[in-house]
């Protein structure tokens, strides 16, 4: 199995920019890509990072300066071509809140496609294992690829965890990742001066 | 196994208030409350509702006025007293995802205390086979709860599921029904008009 992780390496973390200035967001970033690499690492497996332009992070990289839909087809097709790989998974570089045994119920899950569904509607992870299943990260992107893969005679998997359907894009996702991260990400953010705040519902951040 | 279905009969969901009228979130309430009797259920296990007040609802009622932590603490007592039960599930009334699968992994989890955490801090499923282990529901419960357990030298589980972690409390958490509920509360929603609305961000509804 190949694991790709896409990074948007341009202005990554737009959603969060009433929270962290410019520099603070791209730094974050990178810190909760590399928490995500050591934690497929951690499973016994080599991640690569598929990149809109170089960085500067101890792994494989593959620089395709396309959206991530066209970039990780590409991907899927070349693994198609190749015959080598028998599988692809896809895993997003904000998932600070990731787990070994998280991902491992991912990696390991055996139906043809394994869909991680994302807070409102996104696939935060996935793994395929069909020729014919391509993605779309547009919109509703986890009922898209749920159809996809229908419409490929594709079996489905849904890999229902809390930790990969937390990626970090909205202030009260940082919460999250204090309340439950243990990696580099939740010691950056602690270190940014943030802490839990409780308030009259769900805790939120305060800094 | 007991399993415990805490319901707040007065006026449940006031932070749908913007988006529900009081007598939609009285009747909303009550739709999730059966969709979650309706998933332990088909676990294998008779639910009991323990209720601030009566209500009209195809199962056995436990009524106690007091607030959510002492309510279920003497739940927990009295099951330690009786010797009877091994052990004691509660599990939110507004888990409208919950399927079998999810709750079966929190009941077969074989820890002296299960916890599944939900978005924001809370605990909206636990199993407690430990006699000393009491809850406390206000503010960050999860973490309180895994201290707790840790003073009384229990031994406790993650239960990392996104369906256990989605209380729906807020505007946003219709969307996830809509997204992933297949249960009355579903068909609730949409009757009333809600739909999803893809936006720039993380998908959400428009009625």
């Amino acid at each position: 199995m190949q694991v790709v992780v896409p990074f948007a390496a341009g202005e990554p973390k737009t959603r969060l920019a009433g929270t962290l200035s410019a520099d603070e967001r791209r730094e974050f970033a990178l810190v909760m890509l590399e928490d995500v690499l050591g934690t497929i690492r951690a499973t016994g497996r080599s991640p690569r990072v598929l990149t809109t332009r170089e960085i500067d992070i101890d792994a494989p990289l593959s620089i395709d300066t396309r959206p991530l839909t066209p970039a990780v087809n590409a991907v899927l097709a070349e693994s198609v071509e190749s015959k080598e790989r028998d599988s692809t998974a896809i895993v997003m570089a904000d998932l600070a809140l990731a787990t070994p045994d998280a991902l491992e119920r991912l990696f390991s899950a055996d139906d043809d496609v394994v869909l991680a569904p994302g807070r409102g509607g996104g696939t935060n992870a996935l793994v395929a294992r069909h020729p014919d299943f391509r993605v779309d990260y547009h919109g509703t992107s986890y009922l898209d690829h749920v159809e996809i893969a229908a419409a490929a005679n594709a079996s489905v998997t849904e890999l229902d965890s809390h930790r990969l359907a937390t990626d970090v894009d909205e202030p009260d996702d940082l919460a999250e990742v204090l309340l439950h991260g243990d990696g580099a990400a939740s010691d950056w953010l602690e270190d940014a001066g943030f802490s839990l705040s409780v308030t009259s519902g769900r805790v939120t951040v305060t800094r």
